[in-house]
């Protein structure tokens, strides 16, 4: 073998316009954990100071902060991580943003590509690894091209961009051969976004006239057999009146799909509920539904398959109706059904939380007592400022929160969307870096906390404003339910071991301060509620052990 | 949609047969991380008590735990993951686990077979994720059944212990649909494995005797521009002394590959260096090789590609002769290539160290002042007790101990093999429950450790004897060096931003005792040397962050 003859372009590189062309698209946050073959984009990013670059020490944290961001500031981040290994550590968090319709554009470095042939350590197949997990998986690519190919890494780029920013929001994956990266060019940014394309996401298709004239149809003649099932923008605060209109004209029923990426919520706001995750309690509240207009949502299905229950949620013979596919323009579907079927902004008056004299949701008392579900929820109720963003992977402690949450401050509702614990954390940061004026909670987990617990890093060092309540219970209880669910029984010795996080219990506060954190644990909902208002009175990252 | 009428068998599952199969054929350890859809997996592990499970707050500590356990075990544990997401959070130690020949059975649970159909939030191409860090990748199948196709559980299970086992060691992933795990099943275990073949892995092949005859004939031509590089069983001790003895007779020049699975030495046993990480450093080495013999290894190729450099190691127009290709029996090999040159063991008495007069390796000195590579490794070699196990995930910071490493007690020494950082936790736990009378240490880099520092807690709960010293120089240190060589320059204020994990620094005591493992921080060798000296003395998890 002699020595290549392709030596590092002293000049401008690959790199150097992938980075010129994301920035021209729209793309200035870069959350990274790069290695040896993605040195040359390291070095573009540091002649680029406009790319703000934010170093996750594990990828779950990387594909879990572009997420919150991207649920928060309508557009993608890029993430940049090393190679196969790399990837495939972030994909259980980009699986949840594939679920939430987030914008995330993937920058994978990989070998040169002649030194690929050779099975280097490293070395693997990111494209399958990629795939399930990206709507779209692009190679910057040799062939064609000047010295090295890296005039073709620009116009990837620019493709990689706007296949993430079709609607409603793609994973879009781009493999950077480290040759590609730092060969010569002279190629130019490929045209560049203007505003306002740059500001939000590419427009999503408008809704179908014949598919908006049917949903009008059955929402007019169904009454309390429909159901209006949203999910997506028909999640925004003004959309939501609009289907609030068009609920309280027509008589149907309005129901948020089960896992949302935001959803505005609050005082001030249509109170909407969610399809139950437990497939009883969804089938129950399903049942008697005849049709089901759905705007931006699925037909609903069982999270889990269990024996003897139907992977539906809705009754068999259930009429399905798509007013909005999730690449549709929720939104104006909305306010055009409302149209179609006579339906004022005002009918929303009594759906939205406040003004209903009798909505049946009692004002939360003030938490006393241990902390439980509902007492957490209560202090969360108390505390929560204006225009707060709450992450939740509260899991199974957490679920008194959402129903409660009409009384709590309007503020904006992320949640976990793909099952795939180790979100919360990630999302919280990422959420925080899109809008560093709003305050940041996390809801979460002690279970799916240990999976991503390096993100509270990522907050120290980027000082973002966020708390995080860790909830406590030391045990995957979900799996105690699921357990119970499956008609196996009581857990015995291998199964407790397996579920509970006991011998030794875990020290939040510890955990958070090796990390830089601030934190303290609390024992009684009094006292939750005297730190986390503290905690609210403050800035910067804070994280509260509640022991349920 | 109607209710299933499969419900959940009252007697044994194919669950249950899964677990019988797995005992059988000598899979008694199943580390885990489960999820809903592997309930009735872990009501059978309930119903055998002889199966040891292990929790991990995280895949990649399962899949890594395996791998540490497979290499001191020399046979195959379970893994037990949830779904895609919770295996593509295991892959990256399972490419290690790959690279360094590890048996594992992976069993990776999935939604019921007609649940699949309804694209559930959690479901993802399993295939896909699993294909490029698998050797096997199988799907209980319904097709052709009884039932639900639970009859068909135990010879898929059966053929992916079959597959783990085949020599070097390999990855077997076996997805087990839910409603597979529930169904009833009345099926016999396939034929059970037998002693000696259940007490470690499939005898390997044979070696070829036309291409011993080959090497040997090199071997005897070649004199001192012949390489004899081994890997995999060749570098266990008395395969060493068979290469010390040929080599001593031959002139040919012994080397081990860059990364190795497990090599045993130390005082004793064959003196031994590796291929150097370093491009530059690999290629001063091996100039002026003219043929290169290789037992179980690869031919040697950089670890990454670097503009000018060349992908392979060895000199242009160099032979390449493979005695034993990594799949035959490189023990064998060597005993046969010993014969046919007419090497006698005893000559390969000077290369043991402690035996040779001049080694021109001077015993290291007493460590004393700053905790640096040097003074770390001359601390480990004078507390290392008799048949510890050190795994090396040490990166820079700890290059030093390898080469002194001939003047500690003997022990066996486990590297990350695939380069996916993230393993030496995880490989330190898993060694330990696979060789509970020895002590393990681990060298750990720390930006290495923060990807799965959740395995210290599961050494807390199974009391595993694990001392993990931190090296903590509060950096990725290997990038900087990366950047430089890649011809980068200096780095700048992003780059710096992605390197340094300063800002805040991590505190490894808060973060261990968090997780149930006591700790101190050491400032100086001499505390260093005491610190782990004590360490050595005792029984259960430690921590030592030393602070270079």
């Amino acid at each position: 073998m002699t020595a290549r003859a392709d030596a590092a372009a002293p000049g401008r590189t690959g790199a150097d316009l992938l980075c010129e062309t994301l920035l021209a698209h729209g793309v200035d946050h870069c959350f990274a954990n790069p290695g040896t073959s993605e040195m040359h984009f390291v070095a573009a990013l540091d002649r680029q100071p406009r790319m703000r670059c934010v170093l996750g020490l594990a990828e779950g944290v990387v594909t879990g902060a572009a997420d919150g961001y991207a649920r928060m500031a309508g557009r993608p981040a890029c993430t940049l991580m090393h190679t196969g290994p790399g990837l495939a550590n972030g994909l259980a968090n980009l699986h949840n943003a594939r679920r939430a319709g987030s914008p995330v554009v993937n920058i994978v470095g990989d070998h040169a590509t002649w030194h690929l042939a050779h099975d280097a350590p490293l070395t693997s197949d990111i494209e399958s690894l990629a795939r399930p997990m990206s709507h779209w998986v692009g190679r910057c690519a040799a062939a064609g091209a000047g010295p090295g190919g890296a005039d073709n890494v620009g116009t990837a780029a620019a493709e990689a961009v706007r296949q993430a920013r079709a609607a409603p929001g793609r994973i879009a994956t781009l493999i950077l051969p480290a040759d590609l990266a730092w060969g010569a060019t002279d190629a130019p940014v490929p045209s560049p976004l203007q505003p306002p394309a740059l500001a939000a996401f590419s427009a999503p298709r408008p809704p179908d006239a014949a598919r908006l004239a049917a949903a009008a149809r059955a929402l007019l003649q169904g009454g309390k057999g429909t159901l209006l099932l949203l999910a997506g923008h028909a999640l925004r605060a003004e959309a939501l009146e609009w289907a609030a209109a068009i609920a309280a004209t027509t008589g149907a029923r309005l129901l948020a799909q089960q896992a949302n990426a935001r959803v505005e919520r609050g005082r001030g706001r249509v109170m909407i509920d969610r399809v139950p995750y437990v497939v009883d309690k969804a089938l129950a509240t399903l049942a008697g539904t005849r049709q089901a207009v759905l705007v931006g949502a699925k037909a609903p299905v069982g999270f889990f398959a269990y024996p003897g229950k139907p992977s539906s949620m809705l009754p068999g013979g259930c009429e399905v109706i798509a007013a909005a596919t999730p690449e549709e323009d929720g939104a104006a579907a909305l306010r055009e059904l409302a149209a179609l079927v006579g339906a004022k902004r005002e009918a929303a008056r009594d759906a939205i939380a406040g003004n209903a004299a009798a909505t049946g949701r009692p004002e939360p008392p003030r938490p006393t007592g241990a902390i439980t579900s509902a007492t957490l929820a209560q202090a969360v109720v108390a505390v929560l400022p204006e225009q707060a963003i709450v992450c939740d992977e509260s899991v199974s402690s957490g679920r008194d929160f959402f129903p409660m949450s009409w009384h709590a401050a309007p503020h904006d509702y992320l949640q976990i969307t793909g099952g795939a614990i180790g979100c919360g954390i990630p999302l919280a940061t990422g959420a925080a870096l899109a809008a560093p004026a709003r305050k940041v909670l996390a809801l979460q987990a002690d279970g799916s906390a240990m999976y991503t617990l390096q993100g509270l890093w990522t907050q120290a060092r980027e000082r973002l404003d966020v708390v995080t309540v860790i909830l406590s219970n030391r045990r995957y209880a979900i799996l105690h339910g699921e357990y119970a669910q499956v008609g196996a029984g009581a857990p015995g010795a291998n199964a407790r071991r397996l579920f509970d996080l006991e011998d030794p219990a875990l020290d939040w506060v510890a955990l958070a301060r090796g990390m830089g954190v601030p934190g303290e644990r609390c024992e009684t909902a009094e006292r939750l509620t005297e730190v986390l208002r503290a905690a609210m009175h403050q800035r910067g990252p804070f994280l509260v052990e509640a022991a349920l």
